[in-house]
């Protein structure tokens, strides 16, 4: 019997929660503390509407975009996320050479299971994201390190400055299995991330071990002189942040909570999209992260001020139903989802999806009367 | 055992649900992608509120009103759905009896499955649905058969480029059933609605071989200058798009999102009404389609600025409840309930309605005590 | 085993669902239509929350006030409602005692169950509640005979040119039972209530041969010519219609949706107080009707600018439950619940209570994440 | 096998629900009326999103802060609750304890279960929480105990001119058990919390006798001249009170609807907290109360202008589920949370967290779609 084929994420969800082991799964869908910003995130795109323009020529449509100076197949890249081998065992390989047919960046983490040489070895267009390692030494290495595989971006995440109490991880003691490694460091930076212990994240433990929480401003503008590659700060919320990243040359900015594991409590990024575009004009790109689960849900983005959007657990999903060709189906489905909306709603172009007029409504409460 | 005579439509779907075939219903009762829009529909009627006003004589009232130029015993006409026969042999010929009896217009689908002139031979007033075929001959062709059959309106689709994403149909293989056929198109142009496979929708197929995805207002300007019989657009609902429809000297925007069948995430097609309503004056008609339900919706909707609503899937819960005896009942439950419902709200007319106020109040949630 | 002592409406509620038959019950809970504007007249309560005042003195607090001319030890009215004797064969009379006892008004009905000069014997204060019946000389009788009786007010009803559209009676083919009837009508007049049938309401057949659909603002200037009994209408919602009323020289309004069971669909009636109240400044009084299930609910009525309260289905539970004495026990509880309101919000009187505060807020939707 | 460690509050709620008397459980847990405003305080906080700012060095952070002019380890405080020997044999001394080691103040109340003396013996910094008692003499004894036993502040409710109708208690008869008394006052002022009864709950009997339900303005004035101790009024909702008490001279306001258990209806008090803030300014100290769960509530809170917040159940909770142990792993759960939430959110001090911004958004309906 062949396995239906999956018409939305979350018919992949659905597949990827049933093979998973669950304190992988745990680990994956997880948010921090009461998990309050995981379910808002969901709730405020659910909240958008779209105003479509009809009787344009929608025959000829492309999703082509640029993002972050290289051009894409559509306003879609693959958000960093840790240890793709807990999903699958070609981890990010298989993951890398899916957005690479599906023509959108793939975002290589400090903390993914395969050096990033091998990810970039699979000719994605690969962006580097970055954590700002304790260990200087180790930091600038890992920059090199990415600039010389090819790189096209460096992705520094701003909002970890230690891991978010993630109850998930903890309750299950979580920690890597033995054959999933922090392929990017030495053993000794990666190793904390083994030791299980009851009421405890080994994974957060190394979070605490390795990375630095006195990242300011200034080590951005160290940064941007210590690379000539395009430069994207992940996990801005404050329009006053992106505004600062923008002063300081930083060419995009990911609106971001992190997929509510970091702050709970913290606001649906979507929510202040359009504040952050104002605050930056164009003078660098917004991207929006965090729940995006549809074609609908860019488009929604796009409507609401983003050029782009980074897609992160769905990606997990599909390695974990289907290994390469699972997160083929993930990102080919964004992508006809995306092509259908666009169409549907009179635009030729993520330009002109720029353009649409939103209207934000509660998601309907269920009836009181049947 | 008689079965009780059904007292809402609510009643009248919950039989046909129960006698439908399951992927019948699904054809009929879905909507695009996660039926966001699909839900929107229905919530935001529910959240209309009327306030009556009191002590003004309406034991003479009436429901009669002038709809796209004809008058009609009330301002409803039965929306365009296609292959009414899936829910009944007798399919079209039986709701166009029904309308006529309820002395309301009928509109027949480009994808009926009878063919035209046997629907206008039923003495219904027909309108006649248009989608803009590729075959530029078979659509000149449908237009002149349409108005030699004697339909008093062309009602262009504006929102179909190709079918939505109907993940229902798509789930089920749907295919029509061999008895069923698009009775106005020739056997070549509407085979293809035949072929079931797994993973697609036959009908989506037909859609996207024979509809044209260039549709423009150039083309509306076209079919201005094509035929003399009023013109409606279907699927408007940017207040802009109705502001173009009326400067080509359209008679009719029916504000639509497709009953959700089209863009998943369209905006409710009643939040805008009133909004369409001030773009166009009194230089067009306005017609609300989506989400009607009983004579209270349509009250509502005049309430917000339209002239007159179409009603679709309910009509097939009739014939599928009980052929033309149950489309008869659903007509006739609307009137009665509008008529009622206009009284209560201290109207003798349709135009009266327009000036009642509303209030906006979210659907309440179920409570959090008992 | 004695029954436990209701310490809430809710309470008494509970026991008379479990009591009264399943048509009585329906009868007497039941809305029109869908029932949504029943479900919105609690949840408009809901939302409403108070800012108490502290520190004020409030050993020496009152509920007392004048209704309508006349004082009241709480502001609170027994509202009409047609035939008690559903409820318990004491009917009115019981429920006229608890009144008289409480020290509040009772609205006897036109379709009371017990003929008007039989309540008033029981001392109770008493208002009488008309409906415009179509024959002239029964209508001048009836007020005639409330003058008479002692009536201290005529309600008139202003709502219902005809019994809305009640689908739990019709589906119940409610009828009333042959104990039942309509005391103060003649046989001839009051007979068609008592014919069941499928498929209708002899309630509301009843009615729509007795009552005069053509109403208006002509009628009231005549029966304010007609008495010198204060006058109340009962059933306004516009803001508008109240400042008609008050205009005409009528001793109080009631703003009312008749509890749901008229126009399904209007607004709740607190939605539109603070206007009504405005309109009228203080030329009339301003009632309001409909979903009053607690002193809370009173005090937030007083807060949003009412000057007391009419309470309907609960009396009919206390009946249901324990007959006279559970109707006093309604009563009670209104009055303890009140009373203790009053104290912790900062208030002596039901005039301070109209200096309060209130603040807006939707009903809490029940938790996503337990 | 050893007990999980609890990972938030709700946690050892969860214990504590499972291990108490259901009738204690119902005395801590329930509030007055239909429990709205219960269940408003916990939605009200939930609706509060955070903005956090990033790229600020959160290394050196601390949650130390000023609390009614002596220094706190967090902004946080431990509310008054009555008869913390409910919950476990030691306790108020093993709450104080663990308010102790935790560097937070304890509050004394009037109704505790071990003396005042006891309680500041165990060297926490206490408050001590007065009810203005009708006997004068005993009122005056009470607060010179206070000052004798070294409490550094004195906390006067002013929202208890008797205890709220709890139906929880009512129903259940609550009494205390002959071991907890009223620790503070003579046999005779409380002896009459234990006498349990039907319909009657025996703690607010007492409360009825004892407390001076025409406590005013004046009698705070009057306690100003009475005590050199800072004074703290608890019971505020209005900003108009808010700074009738900062007129008085009062160093701390606790804006607070005593947990949903006076006025049922009462608004949430982090509804008008931003509000309190601006009626004092800078001339009193405000602090939160009600509802605070998690070290994500004490940042809202502090963002929306406190300076602190008190936390009762959740100490009741911890007593009952490990006794001293439970009560410190309450406030270390708060302590790690606030540390945590303050540090992602870009904040070195609670001082910074004033400055961040909120957004209000509603709390998601569960999906109608699953």
């Amino acid at each position: 019997m062949t396995r239906p084929v999956p018409l939305s994420l979350a018919d992949v969800e659905r597949r990827a929660a049933a093979v998973l082991p669950p304190e992988v799964w745990d680990f994956v869908a997880g948010g921090s503390g009461a998990e309050t910003t995981l379910a808002a995130n969901r709730a405020a795109l659910d909240e958008i509407y779209l105003v479509p323009r009809m009787l344009r020529d929608v025959s000829a449509r492309s999703s082509g975009c640029e993002l972050v100076g290289a051009p894409a197949a559509m306003p879609v890249a693959v958000a960093p996320v840790a240890y793709h081998r807990l999903a699958h065992p070609e981890g990010e390989l298989a993951a890398a050479r899916a957005a690479r047919r599906a023509g959108v960046p793939f975002t290589a983490a400090t903390l993914s299971s395969f050096p990033i040489e091998q990810i970039t070895a699979t000719g994605a267009e690969t962006w580097f994201q970055l954590y700002w390692l304790k260990d200087r030494a180790q930091r600038l290495d890992l920059i090199r390190r990415a600039e010389e595989a090819g790189c096209t971006a460096l992705m520094l995440t701003v909002d970890v400055p230690w891991m978010g109490r993630r109850l998930r991880d903890i309750r299950n003691g979580f920690a890597l299995p033995a054959e999933v490694t922090a392929a990017n460091l030495t053993e000794a930076a990666g190793s904390a991330a083994h030791h299980a212990g009851t009421g405890r994240s080994a994974v957060a433990a190394h979070t605490a071990l390795a990375f630095a929480p006195d990242l300011t401003w200034d080590d951005v503008a160290e940064l941007r002189g210590t690379t000539r590659l395009p430069i994207i700060l992940k996990g801005i919320l404050a329009p006053e942040d992106a505004a600062l990243a923008a002063g300081l040359g930083v060419d995009a900015v990911v609106v971001s909570n992190h997929g509510g594991r970091q702050l709970d409590g913290a606001v649906p990024a979507v929510h202040l999209l359009g504040e952050a575009r104002e605050a930056v004009g164009d003078t660098c790109q917004v991207l929006l992260d965090g729940g995006i689960r549809s074609g609908l849900d860019v488009l929604r983005s796009l409507a609401r001020g983003a050029d782009g959007v980074l897609v992160g657990r769905p990606l997990i999903w599909g390695l974990a139903a289907d290994g390469e060709s699972g997160a083929e189906q993930v990102l080919g489905l964004l992508a006809a989802e995306l092509d259908d909306a666009l169409g549907l709603a009179g635009c030729a172009s993520p330009a002109d999806a720029r353009t649409l007029r939103t209207v934000t409504r509660p998601r309907p409460c269920p009836r009181e009367h049947s």
